[in-house]
């Protein structure tokens, strides 16, 4: 019997759509009446979360969906996963909530567990961890450690500031506060904070009006599909985008201190890019004295089919940070080389240093991954799924175009010929009982969860056969 | 009876140090593991959450210390309080571990009566608000908010960008990124991301090293204390720190969209300001277009003997936005002018938006200081604690000066004659039973819980009588 099938018995056997619309007459007045308190502008539809289950989200009309979405990729293990439930009522978690540390001053005696259980499941190469709250405050924390370094390498890891240093810093200015960089891609998402907005270069509505630090851009790989019939040019592809790199790494108007990038480019259009891309960034950082920042937040956790999607590329030697957050419920960086902790103490530092509520549930999700042995099955399941997606793309190559993410378990995608076309699509996917969302223009991008199974990939392939001919 | 002794039956009639120094030998071995798998630098001790009780916090060596620290002001109503716990284990707690949602896009059918569980206790004048995660956190979606309704308004809230503006945004250019500033206050702190870390003025450590924007700052008021025997010259002071804002507001290279002050400088040293200070600065951010935020993440929530600080100065019109955290377990930014929720959706947004979790807890300790009573009777043991503080100051005027937070319930501090002394004092107040921080450079920060009573007072008290002596 299969995970699924076995920590969710009561799981429904299809989608079930009982209103005319999603959201019905309920959810709409719950929408309304919700944004009296709360900009609900981009609310699809209200969620009964008590009665989801597994794979199956169900809405406030009683509308049963499938959920190829999962909270933009956030909920690993299907809603109310008992396993996941009982780590909840669990007496450390009830202290974790109800005594919040601040766990640099005043740690707890479990927090050396709850870090040792955590760093079980660190990304091959990886052995300490810094912990966050959000995907964006993870990788502004991963910006300080680079920064840090990078300076306090420049000082010989001095234990003094000059005292230039001291006094400018306190105006924001120079040397004490530098003007140094992160590159990043277009297209990039990492967060929408001041300093991870910089490095996001997705849509404007990300960045408008914000200021922001005026750092670099180099340009992803943009693949032609399918990849086996595109060798060359893909090839090609790659050294182009990475002469950009070493360009920006040369001649930026100030040094580089760090580069981010993600293993697929998710909310810019599920971009992907090959092992000599990253093999190549990683041999250009070294080059150029950079840090290689990996942004596992969407891909990571198992989303790809492996714990760490980087970590299929052998990245040699491993980036020297990779930072986490969604699925694992919890956020935060991993790193191996102890010079990322500063050269003194209250330098990367806060009230709470991390929440000790996500750290219990990031490791028992990555517990249950591993002791079940989830991703095996999800690999397969992913193959299914993109065989069933190919002959879509076959039989409807007008709707239906660069399908991408093979080997990739289910973290696939493909584009459509509009947006409008696009919209349309996800909301009769949604009206046949398929939660599903989009990235980028044109992109239609599958997150579900791992305990996704050939039986519902039958389900969202029917529903799929069903809206294609209609559009 | 008293709701500490009622809820607490079990709270330790005085501390007890069973150790030579703290950490004992049992803190020091768990100091040196926990090494291993985080940077413990600054860890005072490692507490034993399980045993912590009301007041007191108890360390792995069974020492137990009476906490005026409380986490860095942020566990309000004491150790293991069963009326939290309650909350903790509810099924809808329980839920928002297990299911947490994407709160924009699929908010829960229980989302609405949380947010007005929580705005219930916003602010006078403040009807709404935006969820975040931490103090850092909430200061920024504050600027972001301030710097959305200030471009917005300039484009007349029309709902398109121009061409120029969407091109530059996407390379961090103005005018899609302008050149436009949050004012702040030497000594303030908001946080240590970077914006946030960029209006943070406290100490080189907080800013060393990191890119920062070049905003401009003001002098907050230093009084001269005892107040009351120098009113004159500290009117005088409001006015030369008003002039400066002026100027700045006046004549900075760039617009000023906001000001963001704290009711009572805290990490900068326990500096406070009159209601002339305040409502001149309200006037002030009026007279040139910026918005006004409260910092409200250390003093709100009851520290001060009210639930928010500011309110005491009956600031008019109310602040634009006030941010809070901490003793929340919750974070985010209170408004009321419709006007800050952006013009179009997606602005303000990320895939959380928030923290169900936090938002219970927040609702459930902001309902139990509420319907307990509990700052009336904060408020009277604040000033048995100034009372019995003075009397000290007036023994020991080689050690203690400018006492302050007279009418600020227990959120008291004082200054020590030099740093040597303060780390001294704060070493043997915790051999002598007592858990006390500092501030800025000489202060002692007083941050007991809201339950802290007389008989709490007269404890800290014997300890300072028995510690003063000995510096």
């Amino acid at each position: 019997m299969s995970y699924t099938s076995k920590l969710f018995p009561e799981e429904p056997a299809a989608p079930s759509v009982v209103t005319e619309s999603i959201p019905g007459p309920k959810g709409q007045e719950a929408i309304k009446t919700l944004g009296d308190v709360f900009d609900n502008r981009c609310t699809y539809f209200v969620a009964d979360y008590e009665k989801s289950t597994g794979n199956y989200i169900i809405d406030v009309d009683g509308n049963v969906l499938l959920d190829a979405y999962c909270q933009v990729a956030s909920i690993a293990l299907g809603y109310n996963n008992p396993n996941l439930i009982k780590a909840a009522r669990s007496d450390k978690m009830i202290r974790a909530i109800v005594d919040r540390p601040a766990l640099g001053n005043f740690p707890g005696a479990d927090f050396e567990t709850l870090q040792k259980d955590l760093l079980k499941h660190a990304p091959k190469g990886q052995t300490h961890v810094w912990n966050g709250l959000s995907g964006a405050d993870a990788n502004e924390l991963a910006f300080k450690a680079v920064f840090f370094n990078y300076q306090s390498k420049k000082r010989g890891f001095s234990k003094n500031f000059s005292a230039e240093e001291e006094e400018t810093c306190m105006l924001n200015q120079a040397p004490g506060n530098p003007e140094i960089a992160i590159l990043s891609f277009k297209k990039a998402f990492h967060g929408r904070l001041f300093a991870s907005g910089s490095v996001t270069r997705s849509k404007p509505v990300h960045k408008m009006d914000m200021p922001s630090f005026e750092w670099p851009t180099a340009e992803f790989p943009a693949y032609k599909y399918p990849l086996e019939a595109n060798a060359e040019a893909n090839k090609q592809e790659d050294a182009r985008c990475l002469a950009i790199v070493e360009d920006r790494l040369q001649n930026w108007k100030c040094p580089i201190a760090g580069v981010i990038v993600e293993p697929v480019q998710s909310e810019g259009g599920d971009n992907h890019a090959s092992a000599v891309f990253f093999q190549g960034l990683r041999d250009l950082t070294l080059k150029y004295g950079a840090k290689l920042i990996i942004d596992e937040v969407q891909a990571g956790c198992g989303g790809t089919g492996i714990m760490w999607d980087h970590e299929r590329y052998n990245i040699t030697p491993p980036p020297d940070l990779v930072t986490f957050s969604k699925k694992m419920q919890s956020a935060g960086y991993w790193f191996h080389d102890p010079e990322f902790i500063p050269n003194m103490p209250y330098r990367q530092f806060n009230t709470w240093c991390g929440d000790p509520k996500g750290i219990i549930m990031a490791a028992a999700i990555c517990d249950e991954i591993k002791d079940n042995n989830l991703l095996e099955p999800l690999r397969e399941t992913g193959l299914y799924f993109y065989n069933q997606l190919e002959a879509l793309q076959t039989k409807y190559p007008q709707f239906i175009t660069n399908l991408r993410g093979k080997g990739k378990a289910c973290f696939l995608a493909f584009d459509m010929p509009s947006g409008e076309k696009r919209a349309e699509f996800l909301g009769k996917m949604r009206l046949a009982g398929i939660n599903v969302g989009g990235c980028a223009e044109v992109g239609v991008r599958l997150r579900p969860g791992l305990i996704f199974e050939n039986k519902h990939v039958d389900i969202f392939i029917a529903a799929m056969e069903k809206v294609l001919p209609t559009l």
